[in-house]
Order: C-alpha cells, then sequence, then structure tokens
C-alpha cells in the first residue's frame, strides 16, 4: 500500500527502506532536501512539502511521522490542516501517550484518524524488524495492517511460545494493537521502562565481577571507609569481556541486551573512553510516574532511573548534606588528618578517627 | 572421556545423558538405587556405593557432585577420602563460593583437585545444553575440557558477537574457565543476582501494564489511599499475554526470561493459582552480600531480593510499625470511620479525615 | 486580628482554639452546624453560610480554608466570588502545589491574594503548635504574619542553632515565607516525603531487631527458601518497645517519629490489631513526582513509597509474574512436595528441589 | 565506683571525665603517654602500663576499652592475659557484634566477664550523655549498672512516653541491657543502620527542594536528557537554611539529624569546600548483611548505604557499561554531536537524536 513519511532521520529512513523492499509505495518528506533526495534515489516519490505530499497520496491516505517528541505537536497540527476525513496520521515516534491521548481527543471531530505506534528495535531495525505497539481506533489498524506487517520482524527464527498453533496472531509477527489511543505509547513507555531495569541490573552485576579482586586491590584503605573484610574471599580477577559472551549460551540471562554488553565489551574492554554518564530519555521518567500514580510498586524501575540521574551527578547536594552532617555529629574532615593517639600497642592515628566517629554515631 | 556423576536428580541425570549421547562414558550413583538402575538401563555403569564407583573409574578420576548444596560438604568429605592424588573433584551444585574456597584450601595437601562448576539452563538444559562457570586449577580445566565441551551448548544458532573471529573461544562454546577455586561459583552468583534484577524488572513492568486500568477500576477509593490523578490517563485494558509474546520479537529487551514470561501468560492468562509467594535460594543474598562487601552499589539487585522477602509477608512487623506510627501522629485508625463533617457542600465524613491526616503531618 | 475559619473538623477547631487563646477574633463556619456551635460556645463567632461569614469579617479579610483537598477548589471558588480586592484567601489543607500555582494565576486579576500554607504538627498541634509553610505574595504573608506567629510553636524549648543570635527569624519561630503561591505546599510536599522515608528507615530497623532471633525460629526452613547462614549470630530476642525508649536518649536517631513508636510500642508492645496495610496521602507519591521530574536522585524516598503500596498488595501481579516466570525454568511448584532422590547418605527429597532449581538457574 | 579505661580518644577521655565529675574513679592508659598525663591532671589515676592499671584496680575489676574496631581482638587478648577471674571487660568500641559472640565464647572459660556496649551521642556525649546499649551476662551488667547511670544521658528534658509511670526503668535513662553477649553491638549496629536511612532521606529531600528552581536553571537542555516537562511548577527558589530551621520547629521530621542539618546549613548555606564523598563504617553494611541474612526487607536501608557507595563514584563502572550498552543499539556518543535534520518547520539536529534515540530503544 501507499504510506507517506514526515522525518527520515535513521529511524524513518529505514522503515521507508524496509517498506519499499516489500513493495509498499512511499512518499517522503522532510526539512532537510538532501534527506528526500536520497530515498527518492532509492526508489521513494520525494516531496518539497507537506502538502504536495498529501497531494502525491492518494485518498483515504496514511501519513507516518517519525519526528522528535518535541516537534510532533505542531506536525500533527501541520499535517491534520491538510488531511481529509478518513485520512490516517500515525505518530511513530518517542511521544508521550497522554500527549496522544489529547491529540486523539481534538482530532476526533475532524474524521481524521490518530494512530499512535510505539517502535523498538534500535539501529538493528532496518534488518532484524522493528516490534511495533499500535494504539487507536480498530478500522485505521485494520486499514494500516499490511505496512505494519513489513515493518514488524515477523515470526522470523524466535521459537513458538508452547501451546500456541495454527496461523500465527499479529503479536507472533512482531506487532500488536494494544488499545485506543494512547495504548501503544504506554506499551512502549513501559517495554522502555522495563528495559532501564534489566540494563541496570546487568550493569550492577558486571560492576560486582569487576570488584571480585577487592581483596587484592583495597589493601590499603582509608579510616573513614569500612575496611573490606575477609579479604580472602575477595581474590578474582574477572574477564569480563568473556563472562558476558559466555552468559550469551545457555545461560537463564540470556538476551539481546547481553549481547549488545557481550559485543561492548568485546570490542572495548576497558570501556575506554566512556564516562559514564547516563542520558535518560523520557519514558523511564514516564513509567515511574506511572507507577506512583496507579499505586504500583516499582522499586527496581525507579531505582535504576536514579541510578542514570546519580552517574550525572545530580546527587551532589544530597551528598553534600551527608557529610555535612557526618561533620556535625561525628566532628570529622571528609578528608580526616589524625591526630589522636590510641591504645593497642601502636600508634593509629588514622584508624582512631573512625573509631571515634562510628562509636559516636 | 569418564565421568563419575553423584546425585542423580533431575540436573545430574540429564547431565548424564547429555556427556553418553556425545560418547563419554558415565559411572553413576545415588542413594536412590531406582535413580541408578534408571540411568544404566539408559548405557551407564551404576555403582552401589561411593567406594564403587571409585572403584569403577580409572585414575586419574573425575567426579561430578550434583547433590543439594547444603549436603555437598559431607559429601565432599566422603568421596576425597577414597580418592588419590590427582583426581578431580567436582562441584556442580550450587555452593556459595565461599565454600569452594574452604574446600579448596583444605584439599590442597591430598593431592586431590578440587574444581567448583556454576551451571545455568534450568529444565531446558538437556536440550539446550548448560552455560558452565569454572573455578579451579589450570591443569585440572584442561583436563576436563572435553566433557564440558559437551555439556555446555556450544555455539549454536546465536549470532557471532561482531569482532570475533577465527575458531571460536570456549565462552563462544558456552564453558569458561573464570579463575582459581571459587570462582565458577562466584560468577554464577552474579549471574542469578542479575537474574533476579531482569525478573523483578519484567515482573515490575507487567504488574503497570495491568494497572493500566486504574482510571477504570479505581473509581471508588479509601479516604485513607491517595486518589487517582487524573484517570483519563488510565483507561487501558492491556492483554499482557500478547504484549509478552510481541515483545519477544525485534524489541530491545528481547530474553530467554521474557520467553518463559510469555509462555507463562499463554498457558495462564491470570496466574491463577499462583500465589505470589517468591522463594529465593541463596544466591541473590550472596549477590547482595558481596556487592556490601566490595563497596558497589547495587540497589536494583537488593530491590529484587527485598521484593521477594515481602512477597512472603516478610514486612509484616516493618508494616505494623508504620499504622502504629500514623495512629499516634495522626490519630487515625487503619480502616478509619469518618465522624467530622466539613466544609464544602456535602457531608465529606470519610474524606475529611484523610484531609486531617495529612494536613496535620 | 480578625480571621475566618471554614472546615471545622480537628485541624481547623484546634488552630481557632489556639488563635482564640492569644486574642485573635475567628468568625467559624462549617456545614456542619454542630461544629460551629461548638467553636461558637468557645468564643467564635458563627456564621451560617459563606456569605454570612464574609459579611460578619471586616475588610480587607482574611479567610483560611481547612478542608479536605477533594474540595478545596469548588470552595475556593464559592468565596472566592463573595471577597472583594484585597481580601485573601488561604488554603491551609494540604492541596498539591501545582492547584495553588493555577488557583493563584486564576485569581489574579481579581485583586484577591492567595496564599498556600502548609502545616506540620497532627493531633498535638493545639499544644505544640503547627510549623507552617507559607506560600505567595509578600503583602499578603506580612498582613498574616500576626496570626502566624500564634499558630506556629514559637521557639519554645528547642536550643537555639549555633551560630544565630539577635531576634529570633520567623523560622525559629516556626513559620516562613518560603516563596511565591505553591511554595508553601512544595515545602509541605517534600516535608512529607522525608518523613515516609524517615519512617520507613525506622520500621525496617525494628523489623530487623524483631529478626535478631531467626537462629532460633527458623530452625525449620522450606526446601525453596534460603536456609538461614551461620544461626549462631541471630539468636537474640530483642525487646523493641525498650530500645525504641532507649533510643529516645542522646542517641543520633533521637526524633519525635521515635518518641511516637516509643509510645506505640509501649502501649501495643506486640502491635496486636494493627493489619500493616498502610495509607498513603497524595505528598510522598508528589514527592517522588518531582524528583522525577527535576532528575533528582530519590531511591530511599522512593522505596519508603513503593514500600507502603505492597503493604496493600498491590504487587500481587508482579509477584505472581515471579513466581510464574521460576515455574517455568525450574519446573518447580510454588509449594513444592519432593519427589527426588539424591546422594549424601539420606533421602533429601525436599532439598533436591531446592538444589536442582538454584543449580539450574 | 572504680574503672579502668584503655584508649583515651575523644570518645574514651570525655566518657572518663563524665564519670569522674559524678564521683567514680578512673585508671586510665593509651599508647600515647601525653593522653594519660591529660587525664590524670584532671584527677584520673595514670597507668603506663595495661599490667600498672590491673595492679591499680581493685577486683573484681571493670575495664572498658574505647579503642579502634581494628585493634580490639588484640587488646582483649592482652587485656585477658592479665585479668582474674570475676573481672569484667567491656569494649565499648563499634565493634561488629559477630565478634562480641566469639570472644564471649572464647573467654567463657576464664571467668572473665565480657560485656559489649553500643555507645551513641557523638561530639555532645560530654554534655548530653551517651546511649548504652548493653550487652552480657545478667550479673556482670548489675555491677557495672551505676557507671552506666552516670555515661547514659538520665531522663533529662525527654518527655515522658505516655503511659509510664513510678521509678524510670533504665531505658527511660538511656542504657538498656539488651541481651547476651553481642546483643548490645546488635541494637548498635541497628541503630545506625537506621541512621543511614534517616540521613539520606533528610539529603534527599533538601535535594528535591534545591532543585525546585529547575524550571528556571533547565532552560536549556541537552538532546540525550530528557527535558523538564511542565517548568511552570518549577519556579520556586527555596532557601534550604531557613527550611531546616523551620522544619525544627512542630514538624513531624523534628529530630536531632535536623538540628544538626540545620546548624550546617546556617554555617555554611552552599556547603562549600564539601566534596560529597560520603564515607561509610562498616555497621549500615552490617546492618543490611543482618536484613539479607533473616529474610527481612529493607530496601530504604540498602538504598541509602548504596547511595554512600555511588558518592564515592563506585558505580562507575556499572555506568560505563549502561553508555557501552546505549552505544551500541543507540549508535550514539555519550557527547552527542546532532547531524540529522528532521522535519517539523525548524532545524532539529540535537533533538533528532533523541528521538531516534529512544523511538528505537
Amino acid at each position: 500500500m501507499q504510506l507517506g513519511m514526515v522525518g527520515l532521520g535513521r529511524m524513518g529512513a529505514n522503515i521507508v527502506r524496509r517498506l519499499m523492499r516489500d513493495g509498499h509505495e512511499c512518499v517522503v518528506f522532510d526539512v532537510n532536501p538532501d534527506a528526500v533526495d536520497t530515498l527518492a534515489g532509492e526508489g521513494a516519490v520525494g516531496a518539497t512539502s507537506l502538502a504536495d505530499m498529501v497531494a502525491k497520496l492518494e485518498a483515504p491516505r496514511a501519513i507516518w511521522l517519525m519526528i522528535p517528541a518535541g516537534l510532533t505537536g505542531t506536525v500533527v497540527d501541520e499535517v491534520s490542516a491538510v488531511l481529509d476525513p478518513g485520512d490516517i496520521l500515525i505518530d511513530g515516534g518517542n511521544s508521550n501517550y497522554r500527549d496522544d491521548v489529547r491529540r486523539a481527543a481534538k482530532l476526533k471531530d475532524t474524521g481524521i484518524h490518530y494512530v499512535d505506534i510505539g517502535t523498538s528495535g534500535g539501529v538493528f531495525g532496518l534488518e532484524r524488524g522493528y516490534c511495533l505497539m499500535v494504539g487507536g481506533p480498530d478500522e485505521a489498524f485494520a486499514r494500516i495492517e499490511p505496512i505494519l506487517k513489513t515493518i514488524a520482524p515477523g515470526g522470523g527464527d524466535v521459537p513458538r511460545t508452547p501451546g500456541r498453533s495454527g496461523d500465527p496472531a499479529p503479536e507472533e509477527l512482531g506487532y500488536l494493537h494494544c488499545g485506543p489511543s494512547g495504548a501503544g505509547h504506554f506499551v512502549k513507555m513501559v517495554h522502555n521502562g522495563i528495559e532501564y531495569g534489566v540494563m541496570a541490573a546487568l550493569a550492577e552485576g558486571f560492576n560486582i565481577l569487576e570488584h571480585a579482586d577487592a581483596g587484592i586491590t583495597q589493601a590499603e584503605h582509608s579510616a573513614e571507609i569500612a575496611p573490606l573484610e575477609e579479604p580472602e574471599f575477595y581474590q578474582f580477577t574477572i574477564d569480563t569481556p568473556k563472562v558476558a559472551e559466555l552468559w550469551r549460551r545457555g545461560s537463564v540471562i540470556s538476551s539481546w541486551l547481553l549481547d549488545l554488553t557481550a559485543a561492548a565489551l568485546h570490542g572495548n574492554p576497558t570501556l575506554e573512553g566512556l564516562a559514564g554518564r547516563v542520558s535518560d530519555s523520557g519514558e523511564g521518567r514516564w513509567t515511574v510516574k506511572a507507577a506512583v500514580d496507579t499505586g504500583v510498586p516499582a522499586p527496581v524501575l525507579a531505582a535504576s532511573l536514579f541510578e542514570r540521574f546519580a552517574s550525572r551527578d545530580e546527587d551532589q547536594f544530597a551528598n553534600q548534606i551527608l557529610s555535612a552532617m557526618r561533620l556535625q555529629f561525628g566532628g570529622h574532615q571528609e578528608l580526616p588528618a589524625g591526630d589522636v593517639l590510641e591504645a593497642g600497642g601502636e600508634k593509629a592515628e588514622s584508624s582512631s578517627r573512625g573509631q571515634s566517629e562510628t562509636a559516636g554515631e
């Protein structure tokens, strides 16, 4: 079938390529004419404006927006102004599902169908296909199902779930009508919330492996930090790239994120050049807020989000407050210089401070 | 090569089967003669006692224990008493790696090689193979490598990690020499710690999906519980079995644990019959303690462990303390019965209590 | 000075009493005429309607609403409709500060000053005074300062902070102009967020004390639950009511919430009759959402909120998912019945299950 | 009564001073002769060695060790070698309660009574008194009760808990016999675990207050970080030193730790000079491990401990792993430089990256 694509960044362009490979016809537009030209060179019909795109599509049309979430509101307004009743407007970006609910309500009287699609797949989507979570009216979903089928991964080599038989259901092909407007991005939001948690579980675990040599490396410790107890049990120098590779095979935690971790560690075993300041896009935040709203405990998902904040030093003031309190009740500086002598057969300047501090807390 | 297997529960028996399929010779023993007979019927050499097993193996021997962790200490003592210098004693169970360190030290002067192997694979290991994390001396590892190769999954259909070439490394075949005694179970411990975190991330996420209809179902709320704000954004009835299936294809969180979740939800969409009292074996606990010992932040792994404790009501006294404090400062019962009238054009008994409680906190 | 009070629940009535004791004149209204009569009998001027109250106050007026948050929006509209420019409308309830921002904006052109006050003090406020966090225009704050001074605790017997001298600042007397509209309830919101965290820290700690006898009581354990390691270190039967009392004196964690805990435990050492289903009002939720919005890590505050959700079994579906996964990969029921025999010199039915499950994970 | 004090750091010296003020006789020793001379100048009997101290005390003796935990084992051995049956040996430092259990067992046959005392009070103990948590045999507790009474704060001006009457119980005077050997340090350990949680709750809350101006300061944001939604609700510049002072009066969270926070912020409102690298002594770690051992959920206490680890950058490798994964699946650098143009009426280089990354996850 025919699809108009607005926004030819990596995701938008690759979806167009995947569609054209499967025989669909794509009319494409981007504010950057070069991006349009490139895809036109690959077989797409280029458009010079939104109006031009609409003119080049036969009614009832389907137009997919693949643009930054911050711009979606404006573009939805612009596109819907030139569409006709019965046309379908798809937001495939990473919008907050709340915006979908609002936009669908706003478009209700125009007769334009609004469809929200959460897509997952990253840079590998062109080959692997994209997992599609769809929200919107039944009628619109039915009409765009042919293109969803193409964009989605299909059954591929994923083993069939025991108990399923017959023709594969849409979810077995990698796309699903999740519910009314907003449901697609809601499911995508939770997907990313889970992703944060899974990533954090892996990252924490590898950090523990990396510190399995604490009994060797922590021979010297500060007076203010609890010494390692039983160093004899932390004498391992674990080869984390090899372990990541190992766990890909037969282990309970084998997963695509582990595959990526193995690839990253194989290419850069010391992770040199990575500062460890971890960004977060909106979905993790929205997921935690949805959990709070609905009274669902989500300590793991929340902790994984807060770890990212802390990686960017957003915990700084809190930590200073903690140091300030310790200075008050213990009378200690952050960087202690020992000045008290204690019994015990030796001059034990620095550890004496640790003692008085903790005994006194 | 030859291997003696002690303990013919599901794991031990299946490992023996996998070995025999590949041409290895197995001498087997279990306190349950029926278990021995079964495997003898499939081609193994049955033994009637540990001594009998030792007699039936050619030196230098390799004996694998696949028994409950609580019994391992005793059996290690029993077996090592009848072994000779140069023999290899393998603990393939789920021992605490600290016990490996202790046992290896104890056996050091006997000339018996002690090897610890963490195995992952669950009930699917017979077909999929088991992921093997090995600790112990180089020499012993080299000698048992042929059986490790057989038990492990091999390369299978897992795509090769970009950048790897040439003959596959052991970790690409599903087994790895992680370090000296204890290193195998240490890596397995962290594996399970991660597993807890991944499972919790999935479980929390599905719980949020399940509550996406809060705007429909929470129409009535208690005076003591914060009401749902903006119920218009929680109007989705999500089909969680379908979503689990969907995410298996092309999504960032595709993983074996997700496969299992999809299978579980397909077979039992309402999870009927499951009380939600979640057990924990030792590894999650050991992982958190190792993180604490080595000063590694592990909030996600710890939270996932504590969620399991709470699922078994181990939070009960803490929760009672919280209710008791609220009773003190707010003067409220857990189950309030309104008795105060407030302004606002209507009798607002119950919500008035909520007001005074929180305003007063 | 003169104040109109709308809402004569416990908080509103006690604030009126505290004001009258100090010579202020109060006009009072409630939908419940009995509540009005009671306070009229103690010296207040009773009003029969909002309009009657406004008529009985001299302009420029100050009216304080002490009503359930759910009703505040309506009553603000009703009262502001009968007020004159220059009058002050105070919301002293537990509103979301976002509502204050919205209401102040809405009233901006009317000339009515909107003031939001977060109050803390609980049932002890009548005697102790209420801690007052005020948001709104400077002019309005200045005009109501006399009544704030009366309602607040004053300096009392709280030792002066080192370094402070001269006349006490407002914050030393228990009230503070925190900023423009919404700032009062914002600070109150964070106050309650902290309160959740402090309460949880105490509750978790007492729960650990309560389980210090695990080495005595956990002699028998399930095959599915990790056994207590080193039971010799958990042989204490701690008298928690006495410990709570003890810590009130000289300890670093002495606090009012600890005082309340001591009182609760002294009166009801086993906390009998408390189900441990812990309510939460909105502030804890709003605090976590504010942390998420502003990118501030708040794992402790979030965990304390989620513990409350879990106390009300909102973790149920997540826990069922966990059990369902374990059933899948381990092949185990939640309530295992042993059926496999293992080596080790004894029939070890139940522990064999634990072994195979964890070794196989 | 008579007491020997070994270790004249700040804590030990101040306890001696408090005892002498109340008429007790103290024999004192420290490896630093100056420390001995100072206290001798204030009325104590100086000793030149442990043997000299023992000689100067009448049997049955009581000797209090106030030395760094790392030295306690050695000194306990040295002192017990020169003591007689019936003598009491007190460890008042911050030992792990497990060491008490071991030491008491070791001394059992010598007839020397071993007593462990957890002390809390910090630098203010000389004036305020020390909260004393005591473990050990009944007989020994009874004999040293006179000195405990002196060292403890006494009833002071702490209001009596409702329902208590008659002569004050020991816990109302600030000391308590918590149980057999180890119970004192066990209770102290949990005390400090709670302290970590309370401190973290306060620190997180103040951090949120500090970021209440995010709507003003976060006008510009990175493409990789979720933008602040609804900046109109984060327009407050909160004076945190004043808020800390305010909450000391009448609020639910008034506490000694809040008093200290107020003092710290008043003296140093921007917390200049504090790096925010927060130390932790052993007790917080031991508390979390005890919770894990006994199956008690302690997410708040654990999170507060992990925050301290993270403040010292112990999360670094985990964060690098997270960045490495994001680089893999999103193809993004940590510090993105926009290079893709998107539709929407404007050049949107940087946000296009944010879009493709999250839409693709």
